[in-house]
């Protein structure tokens, strides 16, 4: 049972399918970040390394971590939060997959294992330490807006000394720091390759940038998307932005299928991506059965949402012997 | 009387108030030209020092210049160029305005004067000497496309060498380069402020940026625009791309007016500047004659497109007596 604090509540991403604890009074995550994981998870693999820094709540981690199976690791500074993100974690069952370390950006480097990941993901403060201007009294927000605790330099040289040669780093900032990120990316070897902005209305200037960069890339080829436009006259979302918000997860398809074998029999089987285990059963490497009957042809498909049914049917067929399988495959209109 | 060469024939900008020398062969200007004079004009004023380097056939001079009475360097490498741009400038009446230069930007520093320009325009060579790949077999071409007698951080270098404090660089360029710029700028103290992009289509990539940049500028304001769309789904240019080809100057009106001063005398003049000419009048500076007599009021206005007509009514007026120039002006309904 995971337990709520004071002031904190449970709100709800991708529809209704990941949990997130939230604190309206100081913390909860925004567009920025949405967009963030919505861009960089397309760069992710199942087997990518992700580091997210200055992760907060880990609101982009558990949007990406949904779409792919690759491992995360959080780094948050401030012990309220991590606790947040947490707890978050556990409430999506994630465990396995997220792990969030507390402790300041900067020493990333001590805890985290250098030239290692494949992905960097981070919403930085986005303004620099006020002087002389009054910070939020609100320590926590402070330090989430303004670079009080790292800078964006900083966060540039931790992130290029993180990842692998060709590894990517994905932020969100303003683009009034466009010029610093392409700047301190060039000192650092992380060349900018691509910007995505964000404008309000078409026609104003653009006041969010995504921006994507890769360790030891090349200077000279940077990509300058046209503005997405967030909002409608009439201040709703425009139907771009709706689809991210509103993003739903792939749905996983289950098959129980058979096979027509070279020598006449028949191999029922159970799969979740149908083309990939055809090809493996044409090179051998799909069944111990099969390797030595191929090539197989498909000559049936039942398809389920879940998993179970589909493994219970294929259980099912593979116990029954060949007259009861003909006789079934010839009801169903199944000619071999 | 102009002579023309072979090949060469006479284009027209601003409707056909501007004529200019090109080439069919190898030297046209380009939309890109235009786009950046359209620009760049808006942070000239009358009394700025503009250089315009890599100035090929100064097209983008002669369309600023015919906006403001700013004065022109042009620098220019190849010498068929600098001889169309030179004969365009004489055919435009405007050799006071613009001195076209012959010799290798690089060497700019060695003939204009240096930290003393208020703006710099240039339209560099878009594309890295290609290592291996076949130039194009028209020299001038390839020096006009390809870096091969100067590169993007020599020009940017030179640029920042030539502007005075917060002086302003113009250049047009590919989004590709946009990072190098950035970066260079930095490195050379001319901080990029504004970038415009343009898209061919909307959705599409950027294939165009104007990059508006200030010498010992701040690194941290960068204003993105939202993208200007090019083309219509037709081909045909969009409305905000035919104002720039197809631009107007501003009309110059000239008047006649009547002062009543606070003596009860009338005062007759001739301006081109309403606003400016009344505040020199109220000011003590405007004439010898209403120097004492003010506060003025203007009780009454001809306006004229050309200056003769308007010099001539001033003449006229001046040139009569207290009780003439009373009864003219009750006779136009003036009250006094």
């Amino acid at each position: 049972m995971i337990e709520l604090k004071e002031n904190e509540r449970i709100d709800y991403m991708l529809g209704d399918q990941l949990k997130i604890i939230q604190d309206g009074q100081s913390f909860a995550f925004s567009l920025d970040t949405l967009l963030l994981a919505y861009w960089a998870k397309e760069a992710i693999k199942n087997r990518s390394k992700v580091v997210e820094l200055c992760s907060g709540n880990a609101a982009a981690s558990l949007y990406m971590a949904a779409f792919n199976k690759a491992h995360y690791d959080d780094v948050e500074l401030q012990e309220d939060i991590v606790s947040k993100a947490r707890r978050s974690v556990e409430l999506n069952d994630m465990q396995d997959r997220i792990t969030v370390h507390q402790g300041n950006v900067k020493d990333a480097g001590s805890f985290l294992r250098k030239d290692s990941y494949d992905v960097v993901v981070v919403n930085p403060p986005y303004f620099k330490a006020p002087a002389g201007h009054k910070l939020n009294p609100d320590r926590s927000k402070a330090i989430a807006r303004h670079e009080l605790e790292i800078n964006l330099e900083e966060i540039i040289a931790v992130s290029a000394g993180l990842l692998k040669m060709k590894g990517k780093m994905f932020m969100v900032h303003r683009p009034e720091r466009l010029g610093e990120i392409i700047n301190y990316g060039f000192k650092h070897d992380l060349a900018v390759k691509t910007v995505q902005p964000f404008v309000s209305r078409r026609g104003q200037d653009a006041n969010l940038v995504i921006v994507e960069a890769v360790r030891s890339g090349k200077g000279d080829g940077l990509v300058l998307r046209d503005a997405i436009e967030v909002h409608e006259a009439d201040g709703s979302n425009t139907p771009a932005i709706k689809e991210i918000l509103e993003a739903k997860l792939p749905e996983e398809k289950h098959y129980f299928y058979v096979l027509l074998c070279s020598d006449g029999s028949f191999y029922g089987g159970y799969t979740n991506d149908l083309k990939k285990r055809l090809g493996a059963h044409n090179s051998g490497k799909g069944a111990k059965y099969t390797k030595s009957r191929g090539p197989v042809e498909m000559i049936y498909l039942e398809e389920y949402a879940d998993k179970r049914t589909a493994m219970q049917r294929e259980y099912w067929f593979k116990h029954h012997d060949r007259a009861w399988k003909e006789k079934f495959l010839h009801e169903q209109g199944v000619k071999f």
